[in-house]
């Protein structure tokens, strides 16, 4: 229930790491899409293909070193639905590898469209009386900026199928205060979110401590982690920033409890793209195992140990 | 440029409504389904060619009545890639029959991911050197709750392709309050969003004085439209929460200029599923066109005239 099965998966790879697997075409080594071009022509499904193969390689190098993938929706969806369909098919071959995923997508929205973001991501469409599961993540990015009603449809397939979310709460890019930092009778806006994201969660809490619905805690901003960690002890944090974005391993440190649990940290293009600084792409996944290690031993640098409460 | 395009179709049509094509399957007409059933089972698939068969009635019968549709992502994506694959033909459907065709998804992100968005739906990825529109709409709603930097690449993709943006200001439903009224220096969060809007909007107006930065704004809110018409009057309104959600034309009267031009009126299941209170659903287009021209009458009795300013 909740985040347990993810918990589990960060302390057998001993690793608080999710790689961000957003392949935009740049990021994908040439060969690849070479290879594809030449049987398909320069067309979107050419461009889907090769996509696949990165993210399968990437997926393989990966699986037994780190415990989570991230899936960015809009680098699938910018290709269209071939995109999409390669987006179902990283999500099913992550999984069959024994990996977390987590579906980076940001929806929100209200009542019977809500439930329907929750079903293709979490649960399951029901046709006829055949139920489909169309995009089986493990958990999901939401947007709740529309209040309770926007986040309760999430909440329950969550509680029904075992699945996650993380609600956006203090984002890592620069611009996020202009909303986010804003004081409400005193206290900011991403304090008032992390409220509401631990009232939501508080039915719905896992063996671990943590409830069904996480935070998204930007590691750029390493004092709001801490004091979102004081504040909010039943929350797991999803937090990126980490490498392309400037933060290291010492930005994150307050984001972890005293057994080293608490939250995940993202890094995509740093690691996906590591092959760009060696510069052999035919070792791209290489590459990428290589800055993995390196970035598990930064982090655990600072945690110390990873351990499950008994 | 900007929303023009729309603002000259709601003039012909002299409709300032927008028909969401929110295809639930509990909506969509029982011997359409079990047409494709009979063919394909009861799978995604299946599913995704009823809906789409529904969406071309619906289409065909509003055309001429109707300036604009707007598809609802997560209807599609509820029913995996096939259904992200409807929702590709009926955005060109629509096109085809001279509709104005508002993607209803909600994104919203940061950087090259939000580039990666704005290229799906309002520009163009480049694979190779050959340019493809993913998802060819005309505009697209966007969750701003990161600020700025989750703005300015749909912006650019507006600017340069002749497209818009709507993004959540004040939500129609229940909860929306939880957040979007809570005060700031006195101040509510959407008038705060509002004011984001029109400054994103500034720099990119359209021949008829609104800019390409929209606003989604609920009709259940009738004091909070007309407030915000009053100190916004470049931005254009989405507006959603007709019908079914309670809202009526008197409530929105207050959206509206002196031209009766600023904003459009959606209703989703009020006209697709109007065919469920006739009983006959093999009349779903007849039904869906009786009651979006007594829509259109009831809005028109509120707004007078609709007329561009020349």
């Amino acid at each position: 229930m909740a985040f347990d099965r993810l918990i589990e998966k960060i302390v057998k790879t001993n690793n608080p790491t999710v790689v961000g697997l957003d392949p935009a075409l740049e990021l994908v080594p040439d060969y690849l899409k070479a290879r594809e071009f030449e049987e398909y022509g320069e067309t979107l499904k050419a461009a889907a293909k090769a996509v696949y193969k990165f993210n399968k390689g990437l997926i393989d190098a990966l699986c037994h070193v780190v415990p989570a993938v991230k899936p960015q929706l809009a680098f699938y969806e910018a290709l269209g639905s071939d995109g999409v369909k390669v987006f179902y098919k990283t999500v099913n071959y992550a999984r069959e590898r024994g990996m977390y995923v987590i579906a980076d997508a940001k929806r929100g929205d209200i009542g019977s469209t809500a439930a329907g973001y929750a079903n293709a991501f979490l649960g399951e469409t029901l046709v006829g009386q055949t139920a489909h599961a169309p995009f089986p993540a493990d958990a999901l990015t939401v947007n709740a900026y529309l209040g309770t009603d926007g986040v309760t449809p999430f909440v329950d397939a969550c509680a029904k199928h075992d699945k996650g979310i993380f609600v956006l709460v203090k984002t890592s890019n620069p611009s996020s205060g202009e909303l986010q930092d804003r004081l409400i009778d005193g206290i900011p806006v991403y304090e008032h979110m992390g409220a509401m994201v631990a009232k939501w969660g508080k039915d719905v809490m896992g063996a671990y401590g943590y409830s069904t619905v996480g935070a998204v805690v930007g590691a750029t901003y390493p004092e709001q982690i801490k004091e979102l960690r004081e504040k909010f002890p039943h929350t797991f944090f999803l937090i990126p920033g980490y490498g392309a974005q400037g933060a290291t391993a010492k930005d994150i440190a307050g984001a972890f409890d005293k057994n080293g649990l608490g939250g995940i940290v993202n890094s995509s293009r740093g690691i996906i793209a590591a092959y760009k600084k060696d510069g052999d792409e035919r070792d791209f996944a290489g590459a990428a195992y290589r800055e993995a290690i390196r970035m598990r031993d930064a982090l655990m640098n600072e945690i110390g140990e990873i351990k499950i409460k008994s």
